[in-house]
Formats: structure tokens, C-alpha cells, sequence
């Protein structure tokens, strides 16, 4: 890679709204199984959590795609369930089936959580924060967490599910209930945001995975005003700290975060036109998207074309080069490379 | 029911774009599992789809939600399946499980398929429109069918799919051929659509229930390229027929229906506003939609809230009331009515 075009400003400039040509580029998920070296490493763990947990384990798998790909950015290797799993909640993973959580239905449910994170449990994850950033070259480190509307979804349902309904019918009947849970995750989420600043992240991700089933007032009440609510607080602690929010589905509801101070970036997710986004949003905000992963999959002309596409869309503004989803487990790593090389190639 | 509400010309007048106060209101599956009456007559037929072809039975699962709340139209009770079905792909139906088929992924898979609809299959279907229509009351009788991007979704996977990667996959893979495969199904559909509205329906509505997924290009492709053809072709044997889309997730492109000459209106589902609908789609159109299916399970307080929020917000445009989604297996009956008595006492 040319380390030119790697240099840590571009991902922190288009941050700041500044276009950058070409985009800088990360993906979500570019840390995980479609890696033979992670799956390597993920031998090493018995569980998928105890990986998590685990920080020379998890620096590794933060560093491997920086190596392989030479990435804009690298994105600390974690799961947004070690928030439930730090309020008490226990988490495992069982193979092939995802997330396993006691489900929260009800007030006593809720009442045997903790009110703040056990920091003991979560002390790996800073430590894989620091290890990380004390391993990379001058490339910023991303953190994240799950949205609460996300997280509440798992911790409601225990478990996946395709379209979100426990945690939205629970919202219907025990709206009270509900937000209590939201607002706990809210301080835990801006507690546990500033603690990874403070370990060493350079910016910090909210992932809303499942923002899109939700209906408009719902929308505003469960995905916008906690996301919101929690920018404020890890502004209050931390004035300069870019923060990117990831509505997925958000279409045309994205309107909603031009307003939220402290919010820097956007992720789009593949649905979305590019100039849809630009008119929601402000032209200080940096688009981050948004093209297929199945594509990415697929690989070939349709790739490139795809590519293209993406690059030139996004071209009247600052934009970070992404995905609109995770890396897909089953994608050939040669087409990850054609990717980078294809946007690094490009001048807008 | 008040017999003047229920006249038969306030589905259609809205359908021609004049408001009607309180607006005309049917629901997605309004015909099915939450009804006792349809569990009773379900069980008369050994599988799903001898239950869809026994006239006798699925006429009467289309009448019996127009005697128990008196809706404004009835919709033909059937399956989006039975065009594959007739296409020569065998369809079944396994309990809890959903619809399979003998996934389509080649050129030799796809030539097994007939050129034209075996009408001999679809004979119980265009009779039972017969029987619905000569045993309703002065209420209009919607047919139906899938649109071509989510039949064949079904078609490629050879199942029901989360997020319809099999069929994505082969359109970026063999474009050409899922070319052939989407332009077999608009010839099907055209005619089959034909064939229903001669048979006695009065309206038509072709449901994309999958078009959300789909990035930009592949959504102008393959869900609103199609539906554009098949509108043309229904308009071309029947010129007034009022043609209703269904492209749940269409979100920030519903626009792209907005110049389809001989569509009347577009369903919408619970997620996008209707001011970002209404803005899309001139006035002409009718906006159908788009309650909360989940807050008619819940029902209660939020149930009445959600109605007079969705009544308020599509006052200003010609509004079909209905759901995003169709109603849920587990809706209790008492909820539709409480919905159904709140949207007649509406004034707007």
C-alpha cells in the first residue's frame, strides 16, 4: 500500500467534512471470519465472548485487516453485547446460532441489572484499546457500541431475531418499562464510549443495526433521542471526540441527526441514494457507505461497477469509504483487495 | 356496520385520488390465521395450497372479514406462489416452516420452466373471484399478485430468506439470467393480473414485499422496472383498472413510481412518514397504509394513539387506511374491531 495514501489524516479530515480524493476506507466487520488469519486466531478462544475478552487475542484481530489491506482506519475487534454482559445480563454465543441472552420481559427482569457497567468485565476491552493503539502505525483506531434501541432489541428477545418484534412489542405495552431499560443503556453506552476514549480510541461508532423496522414516532423515541442523548454526554466529557452514528434503514428519517451536535459522520446503509443522504444531512457531516456486501462477495465486473458507482455518488462530498453492512463470512479476501485497490486508484 | 360507510365508492373514489373523510379501510391479510371462522375452514383442506385452489373454500376466506368488520374492500384470498405453481416450479407448504421449492440457480433450472402460465392451474383461482364477487355485497374484490423481484426471491432461494441473499446473489452473478427469470414473471403476472380483473376483480395490487433490500441501481432494476411493465401491460387489456403497488421499503424511492402512468396508488409500509410519501408522489396517487401491524396485536391506549396518528398525518391526501404489513397470526379479533370503529368515527 502506498503509505502516502494511508496516512492517518484522510479518515480524521473527512471527518472533519473536508473531501478527501480518493475516500479513505474501512469496512464494518473488516476484522472477522472471512480472514483465514482470524479464523486462526479465533482457534485460540474457546468461546466467541472469552475471544473478546481476551486482549492479546482481540489487538491481533484489530491489526490483522491494517496489515493485509493497509485500511484508512482500524476498528477495535469487539461484540455490542458486552454491555448486557457488563450490566449483569450473561451472554454466550452459541455456534451458528448467535447470541444467547435471558430475556428481560419484565419489571423484575429488569430490576436484576446492574445501574452502572462493571468496569472489572470490561477492563479486557480497554486493555485490547490500548494494546491496539499502541501497536498501530499512525492509523486512527475506531470504538463502538450498540446503539440502545439495538442492544435492547437482544436483551429483550435474547436472542436474534429478524424483525426486532419483542423488544417492539414490549415498547408498545410496557412503554414505561421500555424506556427505563433505553435510559440505562444510555448512561452505560456514553460511560463506556469515554472510557474507550480515554484508553486510546480516536473515534467512536454507535452501530442502530436495527433502526430501520422501527415506525416515525417510534423512530424518534427509541433510535434518534438516546443516540442523541448519549453524543451529548461523551461531548460533555469528551468536546472532541468524533462520533459516528449508524442508523440502518434510516431512509428517509436520516433528517433527524442533522441537528445532533457533536455528531460528525453518518453510516449509510446500501439502500439509500447518495444524494438522498446529502440532502438530509448538512454538508458538515462526512457520509460513510455504503456499498453491498454482497457485492463484495460476488466479486467481477459487478464489483467494479458497484465500486464506481459508490465513488461517484459520493463525490460532492466528504465521504468515507464503506460498506452499507458487515464483511460477509463467506467473502473471498481477493475481492476485499480489488476493493482497495480500485478505490485508492480512483481521483474525483 | 353503517351500510352508508361502507358504500362501495369510497375505496374507489379514494383510489381516484379524492379524499374521502373518515378514509375507506381494509388490511394486509385481513383473511387468515387470526380469524377462528378461517381456522375452521383451513382445516377442511390438507395443505395450504389445495386450501388456495378449493374455490369453494377460498372464497369463503374472502368474504368472511367483510361479514365480521365490514370492510371497504375485500381482497381475494390466495398466495403470491401460485404463479410459480403455474409456472411449473412445484411449490409446497410445510406447517410452520413456510413455502418450499426446487431453488432456480441455473440456466438449465430456469429452462425447465413453462413459457406461460398453465391456466388449468389457475382456474380455482380466477373462480373463486367469480364466487367472491357474485357473493359480495356492494364491495369492491382486490386481486392480487407478487411483484417479479419478490416471487422471485422466493424462486432462487427455493424458500422464504432474511434478507434474500440467494437471489441478490445470482442477479449480481448472472445478471442475464435473472434477467430472463424477472421478465417470465412480468409476463405472468401481466397476465395473470389480466385475467383476474376479467374474472371480476375490480382492483388489482401487486405486492413487492422485498423491494427494501435492494441497493439503488438493482431497486430501478429489478423492482420498479418490472412493476412499470406489468402496469403497462394490464393498462393496455384493461385501460380503468385501478393498479395498486406494494413496495415495502421503498423509503427514499418511491419516487421512481411517482411517472408510472396507470398506477393509482402505492401501499406503504409502517416506517416512512407520510409527508416523505406525499412529497414523493403527486397528488394523483392514493396513499395506502400504514399502521403499525404490531401496535393491532398490542392494542390498548398505543393502538388508539398509533390510528389517530396515522388518520392525522395522511388527512391532507386521498388515503386508503391499512396496515404496513399484513395482520399478525396472533392479533386478537377485538383489536381489528377497536381499530376498525376508531377509523369510522374519524372526521377529517
Amino acid at each position: 500500500m502506498d503509505p502516502a495514501v494511508a496516512a492517518p489524516s484522510r479518515f480524521l479530515s473527512a471527518l472533519k467534512g473536508e473531501r478527501q480524493s480518493p475516500p479513505p476506507i474501512w469496512l464494518m466487520r473488516q476484522a472477522g471470519r472471512y480472514l483465514p488469519e482470524y479464523r486462526a486466531l479465533r482457534a485460540k478462544a474457546k468461546t466467541f465472548l472469552d475471544f473478546c475478552y481476551r486482549p492479546a487475542l482481540a489487538a491481533e484481530a484489530t491489526l490483522q485487516p491494517i496489515r493485509r489491506f493497509g485500511f484508512d482506519a482500524a476498528i477495535l475487534f469487539s461484540d455490542i453485547l458486552v454491555v448486557p454482559d457488563a450490566l449483569g445480563q450473561r451472554v454466550s454465543f452459541e455456534e451458528a446460532q448467535g447470541p444467547r441472552l435471558e430475556g428481560i420481559r419484565t419489571e423484575a427482569d429488569f430490576s436484576r441489572l446492574r445501574e452502572v457497567l462493571d468496569l472489572e468485565a470490561l477492563a479486557p476491552v480497554l486493555e485490547t484499546i490500548d494494546r491496539a493503539r499502541a501497536a498501530l502505525p499512525d492509523i486512527p483506531l475506531i470504538g463502538f457500541c450498540g446503539a440502545p434501541w439495538t442492544v435492547a432489541s437482544y436483551m429483550v428477545a435474547g436472542r436474534g431475531t429478524p424483525d426486532q418484534a419483542p423488544a417492539r412489542l414490549l415498547a408498545y405495552r410496557s412503554p414505561d418499562l421500555f424506556q427505563l431499560l433505553i435510559d440505562r443503556l444510555v448512561d452505560a453506552s456514553a460511560d463506556y464510549l469515554s472510557r474507550q476514549l480515554g484508553a486510546g480510541a480516536d473515534v467512536v461508532q454507535i452501530f442502530d443495526s436495527w433502526a430501520g423496522v422501527l415506525p416515525p414516532a417510534e423512530f424518534a423515541r427509541w433510535c434518534v433521542a438516546p443516540i442523541r442523548a448519549i453524543v451529548e454526554r461523551v461531548r460533555e466529557r469528551r468536546p472532541h471526540a468524533p462520533i459516528i452514528a449508524f442508523p440502518r434503514g434510516a431512509a428517509t428519517r436520516l433528517k433527524e441527526f442533522a441537528d445532533i451536535e457533536g455528531l460528525w459522520a453518518v453510516g449509510l446503509d446500501t439502500t439509500i441514494e447518495a444524494a438522498a443522504a446529502a440532502q438530509q444531512l448538512p454538508e458538515r457531516f462526512a457520509l460513510q457507505g455504503n456499498l453491498d456486501p454482497l457485492v463484495l462477495l460476488a466479486g467481477g465486473r459487478r464489483l467494479d461497477e458497484a465500486t464506481d458507482r459508490v465513488l461517484q455518488d459520493f463525490a460532492p462530498r466528504a465521504h468515507i469509504f464503506n460498506l452499507g453492512h458487515g464483511v460477509l463470512p463467506e467473502t473471498p479476501v481477493e475481492h476485499v483487495e480489488r476493493l482497495v485497490r480500485r478505490v485508492r486508484r480512483a481521483r474525483g
